[in-house]
Formats: C-alpha cells, structure tokens, sequence
C-alpha cells in the first residue's frame, strides 16, 4: 500500500463506510488489462470471474476503491497487484485522463451502470500487462479472450452491472472493437 | 438541482459532511469556462473570484461537489450555473472524458493541487459558453482573460492552490498554451 | 473556406490528386453530428446517405480531405456545413485531441476501414449541432436516428467501410453505447 | 520497416516529395520518449539534438513521416527506433487517441508551430520507455532531464519550431507542468 497514506483515515469500520456509503458518491478506479503485440496494438483482454456487489458471479475487469490520501495511479497499481498478482507487471498510464468515467448507481436504470452497494465513480483505464498474472484474493478465473471472443452473446451475458459494455468502451477506445 | 438527486442522502449535515471529509475522498467537477471563435478556438478564459478553502481570496475555475445520486453531468451543469448565472449558456461536453483528474491533498506538496478542507478528485473539462455570464453567489468576480494574459506571471500569482497550473493544463489541452 | 487557405495549392488538378493518392496517405477529419439534452448527453446521431467511394450507397458521418494551408477545425468546419447546410451550428470542439484516428486503407482488411481511392488518416470528433440541418450537395438524405436504433444490425448493414464501427466507437466515447 | 507497407509507394522520389509537399498537408507522428517511476508518473523526458528544417540546431523531440499504406503505430514504432535506437524498448500506446494534433505550417505565425518545408498534421503521443536509448542517424545527441528543467527558459530558448511547447503540452498531458 502507498506510503502517501494515511493510515489513520484508510482504515474505516465496516459500519461507517455502509453510513458514508448511503451519503456520498465513492472514488473507484477501473482498470481493463490488455496483452499487446510488440507496436501496442490490443490483443487480448483479461476478464476475471469474481463474486459480484450483487451476488451473481460474473466476468469482470479490475475495479476497486481509491483510499482517502491515495494518488489514483497508487489505487491502480494496487488493485491490479491484489487481482492479477504481483509479477502482473502493469504499464499504468503516463496520464492521468482516464479514456471514460463509469458512473455506478444503486439503481440499474440511471445509466446502466449498476452496483447496488453504491455510487461511484470510476476512472477508467485500460492498462497493459506484460508479465505472468495469476488470479489471487477475491478473483475465482482469470482467462484472456480475443476482442472478437469479449463481445460475442455468450460471454457478454456472463457479464453483470455494465461490465459488459464498459469492456466494449475500452475495445472502441483502443480502436478494436468489432 | 437534477431531479434523479435523492433528497434522503443529498443533504448531508455540516458535522457529518466534516467528518467523512476526513476519511474518504470526495467527488468533485471543475469547468474551466471559455469564449470561443465560431470555428471553436479558445478566445477567452473566464476566472471567477472567490474567497478559497485556505482563506485567501483568489481567482479560481468553476469547481463543486458531485453529490450522492447525481450525473456528472448534472454537477456540471448545476456549478457552472451557480457560478457564472442561470444565462450562460454553457456546451457541457457530450463525452465524460475529462482532459484531466486532479487530486487535491489537504497536504499542498503531495500533488501540487491543494484544498486544506480534503481529498478531493476531480474530472477537469473545459465548456464553452456561449451566453451571458453574471457572478453568482460566492463569487466576488469574474473575468474574462486571453491565454497570454492568463500565464503572465501577476495572473498566475492571483490563482492559489494549483489553479494557475490547472490553467495552464487547459490551456494545453485545447492547444493555445502560448 | 478559410482565408488561411492557399488558393494556389488548394486546387490539385485531378490527376495530380489521383498521382498523390498513389503516394502519400492524406488528411481528413469525420465528424459524427450529434444532438444533445441540455446537460449535453448525446440523443441523437445524424447519419447521411451517400454514394461511397466504393460505388456503394451507404449510410456515413460527414468526412472529407484538410486541404494544404488550412487549420483542422476549419475543415472540420467546412465538410460540416457542406453536408447539414449552414444553419447547423455546430459546436466545434475546443480541443484538437480527437477521440480516435481513422485509418482507411484500400484494402479492407489491413484496419477495418477501407476507402479504396487511398490511403487516409482521419482525425474524427463528435460534434453537436443545435441548429437546422438539411442534407446538401453530395448527400442524398440526412436521419436521425437514437444510439438503440443505430446499432442494430439493419442500420449497421447500411454502412459500409467501416462507418458502423466508427458510429459505434463515437457512441462509446459518449458513454452511450447501448 | 513494417510489412503492411507497399514498397512501390513508399519510395518517392525526392522531387515528387517536394511537389507534393506543396500541395498537400502530410502526415506526421510526434513522439515524446519518457521515462517513468513504478507507477507510471513521468520522472525524465528525452529530448534529441538535431538539425531541424529552419537550418538550427534544436533540442527536438522524436518526430516522422507515416508513409503510404503504413499504420500509425508502425510508423511510431519505426521513427522511434530510428531516433533512440533498436534497445529503447518503447510501450507504444494502446489506444490510437493522441493526447494533441499538432499542425505545422511553412509559416511561423499560423499555428505557431513552424515547419518551413511543408504543411504538417501530426499525431502526437507520450511514449514511455523502458530500455536503453541511444541516438542514431540523424540525432547528435540525447538528454534526459526533468520537468522543471524541461521548463526553465535556457531549455525553452534551445527549442525552435514550437517545439518547447509542444514538450509542455505533453507534461500539461501528464499532470506534470510546473
């Protein structure tokens, strides 16, 4: 965990964050883990299969909250080493402009992004790997699938809460959605 | 105020808005308001002044909490026409991408962004306006300046906690950096 | 068109813009018009019918060449009210970052876009129009058409070269790819 | 050199080059080469030493021509190996979104960015890399130097062209500016 942290503050009870939970809208970063070929080009996409805020299981990418004191790409990198282990080796971005905001909310309808714990909002990015990942804590699955595999019926049903369409985002952002 | 705002969460108590503030980070827009040729090109910056968290008085960009339940979008909208006026008019992007996030420390040295009230994280646009402008509520002034005066060194100098270099970021963003 | 604009190079003969098309990839922009809400969500997408340089008549957003001498947003601005007429007020962006670079080829399957006159590198934006548009010169029909109704599979069948993919890759960009 | 490329067309005579050059805008890639920490932040940026197209010697970042048929990331790719040599080990972007256009016009005053040969529309990109770097060809030289020094005005003053600010846009890109 990032040493800009203030321990004091990052460490909030169970029952105080479910109250601060009901009141404001949470910071979350969103991280969609790519392979690429040698000039950058997405080949594949790492989807983990996770148990969801809604209880379902269902393919997801990296996702988690930023602490209070935490830098956004501290965030990042620490939510991707607690997913995709620590020899992931992730090229987090120069940049701090995320290619979109995900706008989670309690109810499904408002933008069809959906947690039903919350609202948040996520800066999204999609961020190379290049070293070996394995999937650890939470995550049951990692697998890597084509962008051509990421969008058929089958898989996209087997994903829950918008996941779906925030990974077809990150395939037109990346100029490979098909 | 938008109307898929849950009223229940969106007033939250001064105390128990203090106390969150010192546990988790808060939601935040800032707009960078600007006049444009016909042909889209930045004009004109405007600069509101106002009476900052630290206690100075300084010029500053449009800049709000994003409450529980609302669009981003919607914050936008509602913190521009705080500001600037129910007339002004302003083009909120169609995209939510911001052209940047800044994090705001209540320690100034962590990212050079500073508000001593909090953590903050904000999606930075700029929107252009096309209407009539009228300072609003805490504002004290606004102003209306060309991308050469806006980094001259007196401006930069009347601009406290990182929004002079928050400027300086739109500016570069739209090209007229000088 | 723009007075920035060299008359004197402005004007390629025809055969020497064919002799260069054999040679040298050319600059373009496309533009995706779009209407918004007030608070700048995408509602709507213009789409034009035309004949492609395939032979083909397809749907397709406003495209065409930035000629030698003139700024980007001034093509943009051209093309744009070639094609909606000039009472389409549009809103060019501020900014000159894109949200993607559309790279045709002559042959269809080196990117997925194809234009099988050249070689052309398109810097495309959305853009939206608050005014009148009527379909003018080389554009048979203009509709406008909801992000639902774009992308099912008739109205993507409608587009070839690679427009149905751009539509969905803009739609993404606003957050309201369905 | 990339295989997709036509061999016939990417070889044009140098005098057919410079008819065409002053007819039709070409087509660039810019690349500015950083050096990151663990997580992501820009710590250096490389800056070559080269003769530019005014005849000055100039402290440059790396810069290109797409030629006919080729991909933009392949000509990224080329022209950085070109300039930092075959061991930079440059991660070129997922995602074909540049953070600028930047337009170079034969004069000086257009756009400010200044390219006495030809009308240039370049995609510009912050490329990290990772492996050693050494300059080759046409560069005399390579530094390394922080954002604060990339700032100061001596090393403004060693950028012709508009050069310097470009550098600034791509630190404004990165959260970087001073």
């Amino acid at each position: 965990m990032s040493d800009t942290l203030d321990s004091r503050s990052a460490w909030l009870a169970e029952d105080e964050l479910a109250q601060a939970r009901e009141r404001l809208p949470m910071v979350y970063v969103d991280a969609v883990p790519v392979r690429t070929t040698p000039t950058g080009q997405v080949a594949e996409v790492g989807l983990l299969l996770r148990a969801m805020p809604d209880g379902s299981i269902s393919r997801a990418v990296v996702s988690g909250r930023v602490l209070y004191g935490e830098r956004v790409r501290d965030a990042l990198m620490r939510h991707i080493e607690k997913d995709l282990g620590p020899l992931a080796l992730p090229e987090v971005p120069a940049s701090p402009q995320p290619f979109t905001v995900v706008e989670y909310f309690p109810e499904p309808e408002v933008s069809g992004f959906h947690d039903p714990r919350q609202h948040a909002v996520a800066l999204a990015f999609v961020v190379p790997v290049a070293g070996d990942c394995a999937p650890s804590q939470d995550s049951l699955d990692l697998v890597w699938v084509t962008p051509e595999q990421a969008v058929t019926r089958e898989f996209q049903a087997e994903m829950s809460g918008g996941q779906g369409r925030l990974l077809r985002m990150a395939l037109a952002h990346c100029s490979v959605l098909p």
